[in-house]
């Protein structure tokens, strides 16, 4: 793990690469959760960001990071969702060319989008490890930088930014909860809140059917262990075993939350109901951990990341259907 | 009808008023639209405006045109949807006393949200027409102003702000498509544009199943008949009588367009699904009319509203259950 005061650095520098790309996103205070919690929750809307997610934070600073011939010549990486789409809209602004590998049952929107956006767009095996494998092969065949969604300082750091953006938004902040999968984002907010500002508590955010960060740190070394299908499924699934996030999670993460599928609908359909924004199941992740933790959180100031809105009407009629069930 | 010349200084007036506290939401331009027609085709993402719709507009208009004492004593209105949101929302900006008349059922979320902004919440009557008539009652009684929710100059003429916006917004605009209800929203936003830009065609969108004001145009006079459910609950229902929204429609909009429940389904579901934003039926309509007109808007430049966000997941599952069955 790079020292805490590096990696602060690193995110300071990142939020001025990226600062006039991305969206200052609003943070609202949620009544409901501060009557719940007897504390005070205010909900990071990340969602509202480019392209959908915080994923663009780290995707940008990875690309501006490039020189002028690295983006010519191109970077590889590998999703169909949030991180894809950030990579694709990275690499349009800054001139880069991008090689996005995709499984075959990659939605057509999705991929027509990235096209739109410039992206060559390769369809590759029937699930994510493959196509991942695909555009790692192929990075490394040709030369060229692979952005991993998450195991990547630069990437830590462009997702970092969100927690300077937190501080500055929320007087008096003291607690965070962010829904983790590979751990980019809360290893980064981590770093770079606590540099600064010690006292505060970051929270991590699972869904009981996929909490691999978890089960790593209770094993003290990244296990390989499948995960159950989920709403979350912008957190869902494994973590690289050499993943940098492992060490920043393990030393600077206060405590672990898992929540119930049942929780995650209930959260998601019951903040789109009351803000009428759409929110994924990351998202609905960070906010039923807060409602679980209830007044753990007596008078505190909680930010809450609701971190994306990468979700379409059928999965949210998933989430729907199991609180009608 | 007042002079196109003068709705249209009211709505100059207008925007200059309420600038400071609306959200110059932004254009973006539909690909699929755009290539389906053969056309140019902009949306207007009017569902970003703060409190989710359009409405805002009009209320913020007619709220801070009210004397210092017209405040203090207050305005009534009547609804438990996007005006009654608009209506709180403007009063609490306005410091003015604001009391709102729901039915019964209305949903407990969105009364919540008007008292939370300090709006005095009466629930009356099975149904919306029982709520106005005691909302009309009550504020004849107490001799304050009846906030419309579009038979009204100062309701329109804010309404209109929407069409100076998106003049400026949208180069060559020469085409914009509007659902329909009362009419406020396309009268305010025709009177404003055809008077410097008479060129620009307006076209209206209704669904099928509620076209009161289609009806009212062939009978000559605004006509009582009843409504089928749609899922553009936002333009559902009939008209008042004497509304002033009928002269502005009959000489001022150029066509209208009737959609089926199943296009203005497909129509919401793939726009979110493309852009994780959240829309009501009533952008379903215009999106699904500007759809079914196809290259019949050849090289033309065309804005599509998006009036509003004014949906729960369950209305959403509506529509997309209409395309699954």
């Amino acid at each position: 793990m790079q020292t805490i005061t590096h990696q602060h650095a690193a995110t300071t520098a990142a939020a001025q690469r990226i600062a006039t790309h991305i969206a200052r996103t609003p943070v609202a205070r949620h009544h409901p959760l501060s009557h719940h919690c007897h504390a005070d929750v205010w909900i990071k809307q990340e969602y509202l960001q480019h392209t959908g997610s915080f994923k663009l934070r780290g995707a940008l600073n990875a690309v501006l990071s490039l020189t002028p011939q690295q983006r010519r010549n191109g970077v590889v990486a590998a999703s169909s969702g949030n991180h894809g789409a950030a990579v694709a809209y990275s690499a349009r602004l800054a001139h880069c060319r991008a090689i996005i590998f995709v499984p075959e049952h990659a939605s057509p929107v999705k991929i027509a989008a990235m096209r739109a956006l410039g992206a060559e767009v390769h369809r590759i095996g029937d699930d994510s490890v493959i196509s991942e494998g695909a555009a790692r092969a192929y990075a490394e065949a040709h030369r060229l930088p692979y952005v991993s969604p998450y195991n990547d300082a630069t990437i830590m750091a462009g997702q970092g930014t969100l927690g300077l953006e937190m501080l500055a938004q929320i007087p008096l902040l003291n607690t965070i909860v962010i829904a983790v999968g590979g751990g980019g984002l809360i290893g980064g907010v981590a770093a770079a809140v606590k540099a600064t500002h010690p006292h505060v508590q970051i929270i991590g955010a699972f869904p009981q059917h996929s909490a691999v960060m978890v089960e790593s740190v209770r094993a003290g070394h990244i296990v390989d262990i499948p995960s159950d299908d989920t709403l979350s499924d912008g957190t869902a699934g494994g973590i690289e075993a050499d993943s940098i996030t492992f060490a920043n999670y393990r030393a600077l993460v206060d405590m672990s939350v898992l929540v119930s599928e049942h929780e995650i609908a209930r959260a998601m359909i019951d903040y789109i109901d009351s803000t009428h924004h759409l929110i994924e199941g990351a998202a609905g992740v960070a906010l039923a951990a807060t409602q679980r933790l209830g007044t753990a959180l007596r008078g505190r100031v909680v930010g809450v990341v609701a971190c994306g809105a990468g979700i379409g009407v059928s999965r949210l009629m998933d989430a729907a259907h199991l609180i009608t069930d």
